[in-house]
């Protein structure tokens, strides 16, 4: 969904007619949320619009819906039958969830077939997340999740179900070295009881990762579910881009191909149509899991996320067309979305910007922190004020809450760019924008050491280094105190100096647990001694 | 929707993989529940499963499948535009506001175009009662309604947003009398400080009603908005039912024909395309406020309640064609719904029993006490599942917060009513459980006077008798102490006998109060002195 937008203008005052609760509602406001405003009143368009804003910041497939037009527009989509038009079960029609398990058995490599019972079909992953946090968190519990996220989810948890996220500052750069971090880090903070009361229920781990665009390896996501098994978190895997990688030379596996999950009963793995079919406005996000207490509980709240019946029926005629999917639709959406992940990482290798260059999902993680005047939030908002006033829309790393400033997420998956493949005004006018940032340009940049810059661009780090590396992100933190990490370090250097808290938490790795792990721990725990 | 229908089986144990909230939540189940999940696995079909159980519990219409096929699979349905599968406004998509406006603005006869602005479109009224309920309640917060009540919106209000209903006891046979009843019964609980700390933010009324299927008249429907404006409540008005009335000598009018409404920022009035298009299956529900603070709070819960673009589209073309709608589709269905509604009233009075006899909805409410052994809620439940082991399901007075046992909610709206009027094997066996609980059959009840019964049928009491009339009806409340009026009045009369309460709080008429509400308060603390 589009970071912040919530059709809506400025941060209003409380109203009379709003209770307590639904003024806080009404004032909810992503910090980008200005942009999307901005950007619902002047779109861009070919011809009526030429000169209005474009959007970079909402992550959508625009590159296919010539495929989508022609396959939507076929006689098998206009069927009514009296089940469509009437009460159906709220998990999702049978027919639905049927092929929504044939599709991923098919499409995850999943060693046996997977049952339409453990499915559970709802108005979006948004509504998912929502009704589970309703179930499986009481008021104020909390899910683990790594930064930097997809930061909707904050509200999707929070808005109903009264939720919090606790954020595990992750390294952009660090890349998949960081699942072993999170564990370490969840140790470290266990240990010192730095959760400050709140019950964790769960972990969130997107794969592949927004807005990193990280793969996970199946080895990789196991340890990860070893970890969650270990702590009794529900780990919660969204796998919402999972058909979004577009180079061949790279397999993504599911958690669903895995032979044997660790804790079955708290596993439970997302997908959807919006991004891998290219159809956010369809609105259709499923769940996959063994657990029945947690489909019935879920069934309780479906009347909630309903989804029209023939909606239902679309989505189903889709996804059991195996011929149209896997021989015309991905092998072209593959292609197209390559062709512009080149155009734009070639445009950004061009200027010297940093990115992380992964094989999927539709945007770019790209590091212009040596565009900042200074490392902080409010430098990289006025950065993305800056682009917004050139008549770009972006995301900037603090709607993801990123630990340290000047990262953005460029979504690249646009038709304009397809069609008119670095000509179209409107692609100038973008990279226009960019080199307005450039040191010779409209700001007078303190650039950073380019061996900083340097440094920062190795791609696996080792330990050591990861952990100096770690420092300075969490120290970055320090413009935002909510984030927490930061005074949880505090409290817990106040333990260790008061009291002989270091001599009765010893760190011990449970069995099966990565050794790596430790070192981490005792990396932390050495800035914490300081 | 199905009352009580989660497709769930049996109360479950509580779950060691779900939170406290999430168990409450699983095991929530409305009465009815195993009705319907029995239902759910035998499902009466003509052809396939002619020994099924029948469905005249959920509220559908089923008589005009023909006439939305035919319309519903016009090439101008399926169209796909690269917006309808991209992310939209929360609130619906523009296209759709304008035409729901446009629609209302028609078939209410507002004095006034209404604006599109006005308008928010969720997935169906159960998502807009929560969201209302989340925004202008806080939690544990309350809403007041008359009972008998359609039973659904108790779990709309409470499973996300922890809003509670307080009930107020109508008699079913007082009709529309009630609404002086509801402000001197709220008058009378304000007085004696009664709701018991719940701060009560708004008043729900159904009109037609659900399940009386009255129909309240434009100076009964502004009477209760200026009740609601002297105690600055909103007013949330129900007009899902609005087109479903079928005698012409019968004039529904809605609240949005009203020239000047007395309190425009606190009257929210709610619509849908379930009963009068005969579509619960398409999940379209839509609110119209002039509240911008509500409409911009409901926008911030949008994400969770969105609907296809797809869907959004078919509503829109559906709702612009004036010309199918009021020459095709209204008077056919009118047509259709007289003759169920008549064959389904002579067999009740047939067979002598008693029912309110409106010209609108989809069902009509049945006094079936005088087959109850005695006048228990346990009574009427195992009344309820005598027809259900004679295959059909039904829904009884207590799923609807009745406060007298022995109603029944019997829909006429099935097709088999209509294509096989009084000679289907369904409709016979129907009949021959109904005849079952004549005195002569199955049971030996304990028939009350015929005179009692007569008394009963009276259309309009005079208020003397209807105080009465109530003081009945609430000590019949006693076999359920949760709905509280009961135990309310027992603190009341505690007051009143222990202190000089009563010399202190003298009711008082504010200005444009009807005199008769006196009388009735007067009349209600004469039994609390007793």
């Amino acid at each position: 969904r589009p970071l912040g937008d919530r059709g809506i203008a400025e941060t209003p005052s409380p109203s009379v007619y709003l209770s307590n609760r639904g003024n806080s509602i009404r004032q909810h406001q992503g910090i980008l949320q200005e942009g999307y405003v901005q950007y619902g009143m002047d779109k861009y368009h070919d011809t009526d619009n030429p000169d209005g804003i474009i959007n970079m910041g909402t992550s959508e497939n625009k590159l296919c819906y010539d495929l989508l037009h022609k396959r939507m527009t076929k006689p098998d989509m206009l069927h009514i039958d009296p089940s469509l038009l009437q009460y159906s079960d709220w998990r999702g029609h049978t027919f639905l969830r049927e092929e929504v398990a044939k599709f991923l058995t098919h499409y995850c490599c999943s060693p046996n077939p997977l049952k339409s019972d453990n499915v559970v079909v709802m108005n979006g992953c948004g509504s998912l997340f929502s009704c589970i946090a309703a179930v499986i968190c009481d008021p104020k519990d909390a899910i683990l999740i790594p930064t930097p996220f997809y930061g909707v989810i904050t509200e999707d948890l929070h808005l109903y179900s009264d939720v919090k996220l606790f954020h595990i500052p992750l390294d952009c750069e660090v890349g998949i070295q960081s699942l072993i971090y999170l564990q370490s880090l969840y140790i470290f903070l266990q240990t010192g009881h730095l959760f400050q009361g709140l019950i964790i229920r769960a972990v969130i781990l997107m794969n592949p990762h927004n807005p990193l665009a990280e793969i996970y390896t199946p080895e990789e996501m196991i340890a990860f579910l070893e970890f969650a098994k270990r702590n009794e978190l529900h780990a919660i895997v969204d796998e919402v881009y999972m058909l979004t990688v577009f180079d061949e030379s790279v397999t993504f596996h599911s958690v669903l191909s895995v032979d044997s999950l660790p804790d079955p009963q708290r596993t439970h793995i997302m997908w959807g149509m919006s991004k891998d079919f290219a159809m956010a406005g369809i609105r259709i996000g499923t769940l996959y899991t063994e657990n029945r207490d947690l489909v019935e509980a879920l069934a309780q709240l479906g009347s909630f996320h309903g989804i029209s019946g023939t909606t239902q029926h679309q989505v189903a005629q889709l996804l059991q067309d195996r011929e149209w999917i896997s021989k015309e639709f991905l092998p072209e959406n593959r292609c197209r979305l390559k062709a512009a992940h080149s155009y734009l990482t070639g445009e950004l290798h061009d200027m010297g910007v940093p990115y992380l260059d992964r094989p999927a999902a539709l945007y770019v993680w790209a590091d212009l922190r040596k565009y900042l005047k200074e490392s902080s939030f409010e430098e990289e908002l006025s950065m993305w004020r800056c682009f917004l006033r050139h008549k770009v829309v972006l995301s900037c790393g603090q709607a993801f809450s990123c630990s340290t400033p000047g990262w953005f997420r460029i979504i690249f998956a646009d038709q304009q760019h397809h069609l008119q493949l670095g000509k179209s005004e409107c692609y100038v006018r973008t990279l226009h924008t960019f080199e307005l940032f450039s040191p010779t340009h409209l700001f007078s940049c303190s650039l950073k050491s380019s061996d900083q810059l340097k440094e920062k661009d190795r791609p696996v780090p080792d330990t050591d280094s990861l952990a100096t590396e770690e420092f300075v992100l969490l120290d970055c933190q320090a413009s935002k105190p909510t984030d927490g990490l930061d005074s949880l370090i505090g409290t817990l250097r106040h333990q260790i100096h008061s009291s002989d808290w270091l001599e009765k938490n010893t760190p011990e790795l449970s069995a099966g647990e990565d050794p790596e792990i430790l070192d981490v721990f005792k990396a932390l725990l050495q800035r914490a001694r300081k």
